[in-house]
């Protein structure tokens, strides 16, 4: 028998604890043992909940028990989540968590702590929720120069922009009902502002390039200032926008991006749509490759944190090597990016198109019906830098979105 | 260095030799060690080719060199190639391979004796080409009672019907452009009378059941008897023909069944297009997933057979448990499974249509522009079973095809 702790009761956790007891059979065939819960963390007690009589409040008790081989970190936020996990590897333990940010912020450190004690230190459930994308990096697409990974790797500003796109809704509407629904949190700030996509890109970008690339590094930009209007000019040219979480090679550095972009209908991103998650990867030999699947919800992400603790069950005194140094990644800065740019202009279209011409160069106009006074234009490939130089040289802008491929 | 042999040196044979080349450095990091490749067995010889020297024509070479850690098998077929690998294995050798007939055949007896030696028998290229799907069944989803998997398999079937819906081709003249093209093979059989897909059908519900599902107890229906007339009725109804693969769980039992299927535009595999493959998963907890990427060609098959040498380089003397009894599981017989029907019946629609009812219930009926004396109807969902009972009291049927969702 494998005894476990789990820290947090909130969704995740009984989450955790839910699939553990359903799926139990074929989770002790696969671990090649029994997986028992000992001990829950939690601050709250849950009198008449199956797990009442495990919950401890103090985490001493957790990690001062030899039997407890591995704990699953469901809390959130890098304090006090950072001081438990790091003092449970120390001791011996292996630790699955589903904590983006603790991740984002210390995965490397704690990397090490696992692999110099011959234990695990695993995150699946981190980015994609049920995606397992952190294991195909790992131990599949080993034989591949990561060139791209780009995602679609937050469920509730993705949900928000496909009600936009298919129902002309306008952004505080979508917020508003994506709240109602338990989708966004009343604090939205992290969904929409691109902070969450963020801290996911950051970790895979870490994965791929074996560095550390450090999140605040990243250029992040949310959905905040994305209108019905956007989305009126996208449907005109038969494309659609999303959040993408974008990191590409040169060389061996990596550009990393979050923002709205708008893509084409044969991009592999265009028709994921609701809570959904999918995430693109380009290998130098692979080739195209994504994996779409629920990136959050609680038996979603359980899944993955439950699928990580049956591997350290497998893997008791022997680490899964995860190539994740402390050595800091610089990344190439934004404005050496080369991307296709669109924009909304006010003015009449016919009447400025020779001053858009000699400003940008050729481009691709778009008239929305219904929106007078304004009209868009796609430019060809420019770098970013580019782009900002010709803006500045450009009255009238009044709105400006990336474009993928 | 870890040294091993690469068996066949035809497209993916050079493909791994090639992969190995080109990524030798972050290959080198990721096994712990570098790869060495120390012969090549082939039948012919290759005079300035940069494998020339490591040429074998005997197989007793490799299998007496206990330098050898490491075998690659990309023969193909399951003679030789079981006798080799089997006694590959038994020398304490861990194999990769490609060979889906073999992995199909002898999957289970190979497994348990890589285990009982505590080597590995690796097989991630045998279905879906560079799709890492082997690896998210073995490791990624385990927290998972896996409840169904459909796939498009296989790659050229895929490339004639989508040429097929969207050219308006008949099967003849996209038969031939996919021979002229390399695509297929000048004798097409395998690919487009389903044989290929079975067999990967096969090799994933024995995983997901963890016994042995023989491929010859799964009805297969191939492409050849599919019509530009049924994409006609197809694009008319908003759905597209796909050559699907699939498994379903009823209890502790399987559904499964290789045919064409029409596929409405919601479902996960309508927009895979081309020669691309992709799987579609659903787990009990995980909800659903979708793997997507290149099937088949040269370096996405052998960027998936040298992900296996990694790994089994990191595991040289551990086995990577994988649940794969001997054990038959019986199928569940086909007139039990439910679906819905397409039928193309002749006659006049209006005229016909009390007789349709009284036969099959109600029914969606369809008419394609230009197809005179004819008609379609789908019908709700029924089992297969009562299907071929209706069927035979209703006179002048043309082509059923089966519909999912």
């Amino acid at each position: 028998m494998v005894n476990i702790a789990v820290m947090g009761y909130g969704t995740v956790g009984s989450g955790v604890v839910e699939v553990l007891n359903l799926n139990k059979n074929v989770i002790t065939q696969r671990a090649g043992d029994e997986i028992n819960v000992k001990y829950v963390l939690d601050l709250r007690d849950f009198p008449g909940d199956p797990v009442q009589e495990k919950i401890v409040h103090d985490f001493d008790v957790i990690l001062n028990d030899p039997d407890i081989q591995i704990v699953v970190e469901v809390m959130g936020g890098v304090e006090p989540a950072h001081t438990f996990v790091k003092r449970c590897l120390e001791a011996g333990k292996s630790v699955a968590t589903s904590n983006k940010a603790l991740v984002a912020k210390h995965g490397a450190e704690l990397l090490s702590i696992a692999r110099e004690r011959d234990i695990n230190f695993l995150f699946e459930a981190s980015v994609g929720g049920g995606i397992p994308i952190i294991r195909a990096l790992n131990s599949s697409m080993t034989a591949d120069e990561i060139e791209e990974i780009t995602g679609i790797l937050n469920g509730t500003t993705n949900y928000m922009l496909s009600k936009m796109f298919y129902e002309g809704a306008d952004y505080d509407e979508v917020l508003k009902e994506a709240q109602d629904k338990g989708y966004a949190e009343r604090n939205p700030e992290a969904d929409v502002e691109g902070y969450d996509a963020c801290r996911k890109i950051a970790i895979l970008s870490s994965l791929i390039s074996g560095q550390q690339v450090d999140f605040e590094d990243i250029y992040t930009e949310g959905i905040t200032k994305i209108t019905k209007e956007d989305m009126m000019y996208a449907k005109e040219m038969g494309m659609t926008i999303k959040l993408l979480a974008s990191s590409k090679r040169r060389g061996n550095h990596l550009h990393a991006i979050v923002s709205p972009a708008l893509l084409g209908k044969d991009h592999p991103l265009y028709n994921v749509d609701g809570v959904f998650n999918a995430i693109f990867v380009r290998g130098n030999v692979l080739g195209d490759a994504m994996f779409y699947g629920s990136g959050a919800g609680k038996l979603p992400t359980a899944s993955a944190v439950v699928a990580d603790v049956v591997d350290e069950a497998k893997h008791l005194h022997r680490n899964i090597m995860t190539m994740w140094k402390s050595e800091k990644l610089e990344l190439l800065p934004i404005r050496d990016t080369q991307k296709r740019f669109f924009v909304r202009a006010s003015g009449d279209m016919e009447a400025r198109r020779a001053e858009v011409e000699e400003c940008f160069g050729k481009a691709r106009y778009v008239k929305a019906d219904g929106l007078d006074g304004e009209f868009g234009f796609l430019t060809e490939v420019m770098t970013e830098g580019d782009y900002m130089q010709k803006a500045e040289g450009f009255p009238g802008i009044l709105h400006m979105i990336r474009a993928e491929g």
